[in-house]
């Protein structure tokens, strides 16, 4: 047992890594959790969703950012924290793995498919790392309770919480490498930072990570990449107009089968989901790979709403969008919603409010999140300050940005001729004025 | 017709894209291509195909390829050549159609696709353009003959050589664009040259693209990405281990539809393709989502070639290799092979040579290829020579690369029990002495 | 004269330059004012002073800049501008030649020799372009007013206000130069922002530059830019602590020449500066070149402070520096004039206190300057606005950056066997706690 | 003794650099060193000499590329070596400070003033370690015979050949440095190799070090670099110009002071080179301020050569250049200079053959050259071979490269009104045709 948790590779393997430069793998154990086909899963699954569709580059799967926050992590242990005080050696395998899986048990499109089948991504992780799986094989090897170490670990309920906030913190691995990955496919010129400065003034101390305060600027770039990167494109009103697609389609599909609907092609990866029932290898059986297939079988049946949604999403045709706050202009939602119905339009399907502070993403907040530390600079006489209380900068943005309220709506009712012009001339007053 | 070709759209629209920068549209006919479904459909197919088994980062699709060699020609056309006595304005829509256009009859893995199935995307190219599809539909706009216009640019048959030489020289906007873009994706540092410096010394000349002598550098240094590019990643051995797999895939699929053999999910996708009898739409309807959605069903399949072939190519077990020219060594080749068989493996699957002259890829070549025009330089006297004869870099490469040859066969051999030692003794003797 | 104006190059020069890739000129103006001496001078000008003494990359010098200046302007001009309504193209040639000679009156370390001469490079920027100089000739080529016209552009004088903001306004092409310059060589991860977005945002509209709202994040990437290239590179303690010297080494020669000291090497070149009574070609004569090699005359000189001085700026042996307002603890900092007074210390030549707020940059500021615009944006109803009433982010770093005070101070005195123990230990109490 | 080789500083020191990022310093005698006024003294001398007049940008120092090539080193030794059998740890610090030091006798301007006064910087630089400097004092202090030790590295005559060879081989540490960071400032896109890669597969072995095979692409690469740097930068034919013109002030000054010409300003700094009576204080004291401010004086010296020259060389006034092999052309070479002389040129100071095979750069060369070891690499199999035997492209460059000759004239001739039009168009077709 124990000899497998230290077997080195006798080569150390790299891979080649466009933002990292090369991610490195000499722990034996690493190797083998790369090589399982729970983890190659991944592969098979988009790091931003339906971001591609206005992004065209960001068609990276979550494979690519697992290994970059691997390699986050061993930087900062081997590099950084080895041989400190404060830092136990033999937490480095734990964490290694846990920065590695810690996206295992993602679903095709979570965000959507989250919403409407009421599955949790965190649940499956758990039950990966735990069930009959090749990951849990791997993991048993090192000792008995392995698995479930790394399951605490990514829960964030493991009792050393220097190693929890690796990789659960406002700037942890996670975040570093996702930032710098998504702006690199996608092209943005935002969502560069000083990392290796980062990691170089990273401490262990107290049992989190501080931030000696030399490195406060680079923080306070990092901070703004967020910022612009949440702006720029997590936010992005397009992409955000896919995932509403996205959300109708697997709703009106749950509704169909719920209707006994007759699907031409028998959607038999969907049974445990509507029924709600869903063993995990009914859960690793999909994949963004499986899901735009039956999108693509479904352009074809004859329930005309399914079929022209799936059509959208695979042609891009996506909905039109306006900003309005349902809450405070209670009418004007009302009203818009009234003329769509009076064209025509199924509001159920065609019609969407979102707002971003439903999107998995946030901004910096001083304040401790239910889940995620805020960040500690570590003064030069040894004192320990929350960022935003030093920073001018990021006080001035913390948790002070706005929620963004968006409407969707097929915006080719307009070059609709059985729609009445009356109608499309009060619509148009609506949404533009 | 005449006012569609030279629509400009209200506001220029721009794609973010990582290796350009910008992509700029203000045409509306090409805004009208790229929002085709069949353009769209490249959106899931892989530019490098099974690459990203090796470069994980090497994600990217055709349709980020496409919109690349758009983009170049655009410069070149708008900001070089435009109000030269030598070009034509007339033709500046035409190459960029084709150019945004020149891959559209790509389909699936083509290369293994191609090899089982005997297609051919260029075939499927043209009937794209010309058949009942969206594409054409926007081309018939421009003029009647506009869509065989393109094709024959595409097919380098268009009278105009010029027009032609820009996606299809040896130094064209195809292969400027997926050098960079295959760099960039799987983040090696090789492929990257000043383009930049090449574009400005294009000069439009004698029917061709002539490269003033002052850019001579600038291109020799694009030969040499070229020619790192090809032996680091186009002709990768693990990556060509990955096509080998997916070619037995096909086989096997192909033999077991002519021996009747009753598969748990009917692969209609294929029939016509088994069938040789393939419609426009049953090729538009694969691609790589649908195959890969096959290949995970095929790993239930109870023909055990099949679905082992299959779980190793989704979860990325694939076959070793060893240097060995059948031609040269007929007796090894043979030896192995003997050898192999005794060891209970089934060769028609399970053993393969290839070699990287097979591969849609070459070196540069003084002489006129086939199709494709070498390198002229503009010397300040007005002169016209072929780049090797000014550049000692690049005769000395020119083709000149020898061809190299591998054989792929089951690693896993030596670690299965029932196998004889002596035997895996003997294997270890051929394969690595 | 007309002729002049318009004459174009027969080929295009091109500069390679490491930040805009290229500088093109094609106008004959532009060709020959580059290589006047007046401008060549510039080369031995650096931009950022004493700031290689701690970034050592940073020994770029006013030409490279200037250049650049140049080049950013042209591309506004030329590829942004130019057909737009609101733009005269017969403006075209006079901001370019206000943006490459805008700094043309710059003389060796330009702050601490203007402070303590009460020089003024302004004053001489005018006196170059008007005077007996080869720049002038060029400029009056062009017209007999013409020099005068380009002086009155870089005063901020000439009426058409638009001219003046591309050189002269919180977001102009002199400082998006020297950010994105001075990043480069000192090699900091700041200073980096989406120039190329910026530029294409560019309206010219009202008689000044408008950016289109939909560049609004670009423009912050630049504001934070430039708040970080100030905290990390313009008030860098360090460099201040050189400047400190510089000016000290410039008072005490100027006070030595008051006192008819006898130098061993005659400063003739200071002269005129001493009598304040300088000639153009007085002004000329001197560069940084020739204030080094002074230095290193003075070395040698018998009075003990000018060649200590001397040989501290020479071998980097700079001051130390703790953070002390004079006018918040008057008692510290009189405490520690005394106790260095005790300790034997000149305080008049060791012994100094600066303020950024005395440093020629600044942070974003939403009201007018006396001299420079606010940055509006462009909103897409056409209504204009000041960017930190649409930027959470500017509105929170807008002018509300403290003002950083320092006092220098020979760090050595700790080592001096000397001085009395009791006075160190006082010393350090007053110093550190 | 020991215990300050060993001694290292409290906190590691950092220099941001532009190549590298960071170079750091955590050993005290490297601390010590570089605070020496003979090491500060390389920031007044450039790296590139004049190269400056063409390539802008190319304004960094020595002291720049020295820090640079300490920094590769450290990183060998540090990240590469430590640990391995065949690496003496004890040897460390020695190639440290040799890495350090190696350019230390560089003079201003080496190239010319070498040339015309018969210096030789690697003799000054045994002197600066050796004779009574503060580098030498810091030097001793580590023990008695180590400055001679660094010598014997930098000489590479040091028993330990695997130690000369990180600073003296074909790819050692200070090419890469030099290479990478040359392409840096002067901003072309060439000069970039993956030299991280290089490192990590650099291994001491037969005292040596040995590339394995695996890296050998990388290795192409940075051969192709130094070819295309050294095409682009170090041989353009204009730096080659003003180099020209330097040699030639420097050559009037001494026949000037042979002569007994009354200098203006006494050339005292010249006096002891002008003798040939060098000591170690007068070597020191000269440097490219002192060089550049004796130029600007003697502008204005009553010897028309020496002020013209002297002009041309702070205006950017340079020669024009012709290809001409004397050899080869002997009668065309003569021709031209009797038709200068005959338009009243003197060709002493005026006219100039140089060839590359005279600059201090040169190609790979497979054989041993008289100083440096070619690359071998490391195969698989344990066999060591040399790169041009396994590269097709290093093979084809390796020693091929021809020499390039130039004459160099003043091309304001045609323009001179006094010269005789008869002769101006006979030199015209001497030079043209």
């Amino acid at each position: 047992m124990e000899d497998y948790a230290n077997a080195k590779l006798v080569e150390e393997k790299v891979f080649k890594d466009p933002v990292h430069r090369y991610v490195h793998v000499r722990d034996q154990v690493i190797w083998d959790l790369i090589g399982t086909k729970e983890f190659q899963r991944l592969r098979r699954i988009r790091q931003l969703g339906t971001t591609y569709l206005v992004f065209h580059g960001a068609e990276h799967s979550r494979f690519n950012h697992s290994l970059g926050v691997y390699e986050i992590v061993r930087r900062i242990t081997d590099d950084v924290f080895r041989g400190r005080p404060e830092w136990d050696e033999k937490e480095r395998l734990l964490i290694l793995c846990a920065a590695l899986l810690h996206d295992l048990g993602h679903g095709p499109f979570s965000h959507a498919f989250e919403n409407v089948f009421q599955t949790d991504h965190e649940y499956f992780t758990r039950q990966i790392l735990l069930g009959e799986t090749e990951v849990n094989s791997v993991l048993k090897r090192v000792s008995e309770n392995f698995p479930e170490m790394v399951a605490q670990v990514i829960e964030k309920k493991y009792p050393n919480e220097l190693v929890v906030s690796l990789i659960s913190s406002q700037i942890d691995a996670d975040r570093m490498d996702y930032l710098q990955r998504d702006a690199y496919y996608t092209g943005v010129s935002y969502g560069h930072f000083d990392m290796e400065r980062i990691l170089r003034v990273m401490r262990p101390r107290n049992g989190q990570v501080l931030i000696k305060s030399s490195g406060m600027h680079a923080v306070e770039d990092y901070i703004m990449s967020r910022y612009q990167m949440y702006l720029q494109v997590y936010f992005h009103p397009v992409s955000r107009s896919a995932e509403v697609l996205l959300n109708n389609i697997l709703k009106r599909v749950k509704q169909l089968n719920k209707d006994n609907y007759p699907f031409i092609v028998e959607p038999i990866h969907f049974k445990a989901f509507f029924e709600n029932n869903i063993r995990l290898e009914d859960y690793l059986a999909l994949d963004e790979y499986i899901l735009l297939t039956y999108f693509q079988y479904w352009t074809k049946e004859q329930d005309l709403i399914l079929s022209d949604l799936c059509s959208r999403f695979m042609n891009r045709k996506l909905f039109g969008y306006v900003n309005i706050n349902p809450e405070e202009e209670p009418e004007r939602f009302g009203r818009l919603k009234e003329l769509l119905e009076m064209a025509g339009v199924n509001t159920e399907y065609y019609f969407y409010h979102d707002c971003t502070s439903d999107l998995p993403y946030d901004f910096y907040r001083p304040g401790k999140e239910t889940t995620r530390l805020p960040i500690f600079l570590l003064m030069p006489n040894g004192e320990v300050r929350e960022l935003s209380q030093e920073s001018l900068i990021v006080d001035s943005i913390a948790g002070r940005i706005k929620t963004d309220h968006k409407v969707y709506y097929p915006k080719e009712i307009f070059q609709n001729p059985s729609v009445d012009s009356e109608i499309k001339k009060e619509l148009q007053k609506v949404l533009f004025s």
